[in-house]
């Protein structure tokens, strides 16, 4: 199997209660790659523009199962560029800023080497787009959609209409409440799957995640964290997803055993990623690290 | 070993977003006792007035295992009464009154024949009546204290004072938010295991229950309830705790390879009583229905 991501690639800045970080490496697909390649190869495809500092790319290359071959650069383009703050308990952020630079202009093009791609992961981006990046799989095994509320406010048909041609939707518990109007996840899921998928994934960051696919349910706290441990939440849901498709890549099963335990994998990536500033959670991190996490989570959650 | 609890007994009357119900069985000490019951023998010590309602006590009775030889019925007495709102998400609710009533006398004497109790569980009351009630039981193996953010606002240094003289504690999230200062459940936790307590559990609602002990951590989800099916959250607090002690009680085990288990009991036990109004959820409820939920929990729940 392969794995490709398309979402953005960003310039964060970051404030939390106890510290700060300017113009780090950030974006969806940035964190999902960084992720996803501490259990295998993962394609990119995405842009920036002429301003992407070069620190920038060599922290992204420093992950060498990366295949960057679908990054753009292009010049007299800007850059995507978030800043964010944190507020007291870590859970919560207001946004300061937000230039979207090179995601007004035309979506990055797929490499022809890509083409073959079998599992496809559609960051946060316009829903038009990840429409017409999903339809240039004609491999595709397994697609999964992320989103954000900006595009259920403001395209919601066109989401819907990425949502009725993928497998899995993979939401925070405020976008799913946002998208059905409905506050109860077990409930939300199960109207989201009547539009087409086979399942969805709710994640409810400090709470943890649910599947609710349509061969059973499956639940997973997140991985314990102790306050002083959490530097940085930023990036952690797409690490999650990172971390839950290359566990589906790695095994090569797609069936609901296989997803539940992505789960698990999906949520210690994730923790990684918190305990530090933009990618430098995930830096060295790899299967052998992963698996204790995994083992102390499968500890914790062991019932009966 | 025998278990025993204190705390009230109450008149409710509750209003959800779908329905509404008017001087049903409430008190911390009723859904305790209720649900306890459907593992095993509990006792309970409390007290109410007499306007104590007669299909109250025939509510009660209606659970063979609850041994009422505690109650006492004051003449001239008014009983506890509580009436709350919860909220389009059932997950929050506001006090619309508080009649204290017979909170306010002296607590209620435990009977000679329960001196010998060993699993006590001093459900929500004043922090003072609850050491003096704790201190009544010379041959406990385990004690367990619930409180409110009220006491944590009124009576914290004798809240202070039960609590490093209990096993454990078992408070819901904000609570425990309030009487440590720390948001994070683990950190929160690890600073009320420094006050004496072997253990202590964090109820967090919809996302589950954690128990942080000397020997381990334990993390539980809430059992998945759709929306339809929560008609009022009212108990599932003391429920759970009714539960919980109760598979400590059954097992006599008080390790935490137990306590463990018992999050799991204790959260299946909770999740019938939010199907119904008042003690209607716990009518009926027996070892094979808990167990036909406790093996879904392990089912959903399982991983690796």
């Amino acid at each position: 199997m392969s794995l490709i991501v398309t979402g953005t690639l960003g310039i964060d800045t970051v404030e939390t209660p106890t510290g700060s970080a300017e113009r780090v490496p950030g974006g969806s697909a940035s964190y999902f790659c960084a992720a996803a390649s501490a259990q295998g190869p993962v394609r990119l495809v995405g842009a920036v523009g002429d301003d992407w500092p070069e620190d920038h790319r060599a922290a992204l290359s420093a992950f060498p199962q990366v295949d960057l071959a679908g990054l753009e650069q292009r010049s007299g383009s800007r850059t995507f560029a978030w800043g964010g703050r944190y507020l007291e308990n870590m859970n919560e952020r207001e946004t300061l800023f937000t230039e979207l630079g090179v995601l007004e202009e035309a979506p990055p093009s797929v490499p022809a080497a890509f083409a073959d791609s079998t599992l496809v992961f559609l960051a946060n981006s316009h829903p038009a787009v990840q429409k017409s990046f999903l339809e240039q799989f004609a491999q595709r095994q397994l697609s999964v959609v992320d989103s954000m509320d900006l595009w259920i406010n403001i395209a919601k048909p066109e989401l819907h209409s990425v949502i009725e041609s993928v497998d899995g939707v993979l939401f925070n518990d405020s976008e799913v409440q946002q998208l059905t109007g409905i506050g109860n996840p077990y409930s939300a899921a199960q109207e989201i799957l009547e539009m087409g998928p086979s399942f969805v994934i709710v994640k409810k960051g400090e709470h943890g995640a649910v599947l609710v696919h349509r061969d059973g349910i499956a639940v997973v706290p997140a991985y314990p964290v102790p306050l002083e441990g959490v530097v940085d939440p930023t990036g952690a849901g797409d690490s999650f997803a990172g971390g839950f498709m290359a566990y589906l890549e790695r095994t090569g099963d797609l069936g609901f055993e296989s997803l539940r335990n992505a789960l698990g994998w999906g949520t210690v990536t994730a923790s990684f990623t918190l305990e530090q500033f933009g990618l430098d959670g995930l830096r060295g991190l790899d299967l052998p690290k992963l698996t204790d996490r995994f083992n102390r989570l499968v500890e914790i959650t062991r019932l009966g």
